[in-house]
């Protein structure tokens, strides 16, 4: 019998929420995303159910209006690594923007989080939208949007490099001979390039899965192109099936224009499973967070996708407002998402408000229909895997705990970790060293 | 009864050793940079014998002279935080070098480090002594010394500055009212100085210690005069108890003249116990690591100290050579030193190099004469406690299950932590939030 594709599931953890309010809701621990040990019970809990991975999501600059998560959450570096030691078979993701670091640090605290959790480690690559990220780190301007992921490609060159300065058997460790390594295997690396000149060599090794998972969540044109280039996995978001395969069947296809096969190239759809004992049970749990939105927090929430726009200046029941190119160079895709469904809907600036700050979603209802939806998705063509945040509280626990199980009796998703490595359990193949390769050519 | 004056302990954990080497010896696990768990079975054993703290060096460049710990070796922000996770009460120590990082990303990731651990992250500020460093980050010259300094003090003014974004009670978080946190009690920094530009606030609050302990190394004029004015402990080194005395008064005396109560800044030399069950067993351990240095591991070793040069060219027997300003701006006071005691001792280049590549340290004998020579400094004004580096293998192992115990006997040790954070088990106070005193003020 030939084995059914398997679904790869990954978990945002995400402290008390992507939304401005489930803090408000009596079960949430309001200071989830600062709570070390509630974040190492989901990377248990995720991991008791044979997740792929969990994501640490990231951004650089907060004001008064951010929400709850954003302005009080651990460091993605610091809290995979916490996490690392925490878990044993689970993938480590994290959000890390390429704008405002250097890629010789990245490179290292990457390849170390890779080494402390043996292979686990995943970087999601952002060029950050904030325009507000310049000014905490001393930039007199955010780079536009094309620059960000000109920047962008050469850092993951760099990156890259730097994780290729050991061969794999550099390391002798010859205690009789004194020979620690051997000289013909570490390469320097003596990058000059347009934005970043780096020496090397790195000063780590490779790990069990030669390099880190490479994660982007980019759908502007600029964006799709870098995915399917560059990335091992992509990240993204649609509410309709239709688009979710007209997206994947995309990415895939620039994969293969740029001379990838399209398995090497995962597509996860982020989702918010909802879960109730009826349906009843979980439109209501919905209903439950939604209502905890006030105007005021969902005027905000939209905002910061605006290139934090104040949107409290216009009157909330007429059309949603002219905005011009406003939000261009940060959220691209989103940002022109929202205008157009404005403009083509008819919307108020209150629905369109309150549509971002509480979206639905279409994955609401009983263990069983969840697992119909994402089985439905999964066999359509629209995900290779689904990233999991949970849009109430216990949202992880109640997925792992009733849809997994159900998945797994379907035959589409495992009942053991294949590997321990993240490229193990991804299905993705080791990166060579470039520098043996090169060698086994000549 | 008055308790007796209590000693500080930390462990530097450092691989297969900050010589060249010791993995070479039978019983060293010769991948030990990188073997996570054996940081674990250290950092546990630490915490076993109630150590304060445990301590991460660091460096940001290599060349294929480089010891064996530096060529491939954790980064410490990760595994710090990786062993956050595996411990409960002991301090999580690691260098960070304010040349080559951000300032944003640094208070961030320590923040979040202290916030992962309840209260219990330090940070040892350095300046990166090695011009090496500017090639891997992109940087036409490294900067020379005084304004290395210059950029560390503001670099600490700015972190300080993030720190104190949120006052302690600023996050509310009532569910009823929906008021998550108290917009006084944010506060943004808007620093704009000579070398950095940040607008802040941080995405992180103060955690249950109120910032990280800073360590500083620096033993130059500058160095010492910077530690005397921000640090909260100094991490030294000297061979004599003469000289360590001195150095003791002298910082302290600065503390004091920058208005600080001496107390309030800890000095830490940093010593390399080999315990043995008799003086002779203890001197064989030293001479068996000693042995299996060559004259080339010697040289290489040497070399790092003055901008990796080259001594391969100078004959080995005759006197040192004479080198000008060389190491003036990598490791000033280090090399200051070596030079000098070539002179005056009319030591040869051979002669200089082994000592420096197998330092003898005096801290050599059984249990009770190192635990004798530990109290002899403390007693006299030497230290307030010491940072332990294994020279040997096991070394950190045998001082923990025979030293301290001696320590604790003699009513100088502690017995159980005395706190859950670091500046609790250090006797530092918490600094106050600087918005919430200016209030307080007023």
């Amino acid at each position: 019998m030939v084995k059914r594709r398997q679904l790869k599931l990954g978990a945002l953890l995400h402290g008390v929420g992507g939304g401005t309010s489930m803090w408000r809701h009596p079960d949430a621990q309001a200071d989830a995303s600062v709570n070390i040990d509630l974040y190492k019970q989901w990377v248990q809990k995720a991991e008791e159910g044979k997740l792929d991975l969990i994501f640490i999501a990231d951004g650089l600059y907060i004001n008064e209006k951010s929400i709850p998560h954003f302005l009080n959450r651990f460091e993605p570096i610091t809290i995979l690594s916490a996490l690392a030691t925490a878990s044993k078979n689970i993938g480590l993701v994290g959000t890390l923007s390429t704008s405002y670091s250097e890629p010789f640090t990245v490179a290292r605290q990457f390849a170390s989080l890779d080494h402390i959790s043996g292979g686990r480690a995943g970087w999601n690559i952002v060029t950050s939208p904030l325009e507000g990220s310049a000014l905490n780190y001393g930039k007199k301007e955010h780079p536009d949007h094309d620059k960000r992921y000109r920047i962008a490609t050469e850092y993951l060159e760099v990156t890259r490099g730097l994780w290729d300065s050991w061969e794999d058997d550099a390391f002798v460790r010859d205690k009789e001979t004194g020979v620690f390594f051997d000289p013909e295997k570490m390469h320097t690396l003596n990058h000059e390039g347009e934005f970043f000149s780096v020496k090397g060599p790195l000063n780590i090794a490779r790990s069990k899965q030669g390099q880190p998972v490479i994660f982007q969540a980019g759908s502007s044109e600029v964006g799709k192109n870098y995915a399917a280039k560059e990335a091992d996995a992509v990240f993204t978001g649609h509410e309709k099936l239709a688009d979710a395969v007209s997206f994947y069947q995309d990415v895939k296809s620039r994969a293969a224009s740029f001379g990838r096969s399209p398995d090497s190239i995962l597509i996860f759809p982020g989702i918010s499973p909802i879960i109730g004992s009826t349906p009843e049970e979980a439109e209501q749990k919905y209903q439950e967070v939604a209502g905890l939105v006030t105007i005021e927090n969902a005027l905000n929430y939209l905002g910061r996708f605006f290139e934090h726009h104040d949107f409290s200046q216009y009157p909330l029941d007429e059309p949603f407002p002219e905005l011009g190119d406003l939000g261009k160079n940060s959220f691209q895709s989103g940002t022109d998402k929202i205008k157009r469904d404005a403009k083509e809907k008819g919307l108020t600036l209150r629905e369109v408000a309150l549509q971002s700050a509480t979206p639905r979603g279409g994955f609401i209802g009983t263990a069983e229909q969840v697992a119909d939806k994402i089985q439905e998705w999964f066999e359509a063509g629209a995900a290779d895997g689904f990233m999991i945040t949970a849009a109430v509280p216990r949202g992880l626990e109640d997925f792992v705990e009733q849809v997994v199980p159900i998945l797994r009796e379907r035959g589409i998703f495992r009942t053991e970790y294949e590997s321990d490595t993240l490229r193990g359990n991804l299905g993705l193949s080791v990166p060579e060293n470039r520098h043996a390769k090169a060698k086994a050519v000549r």
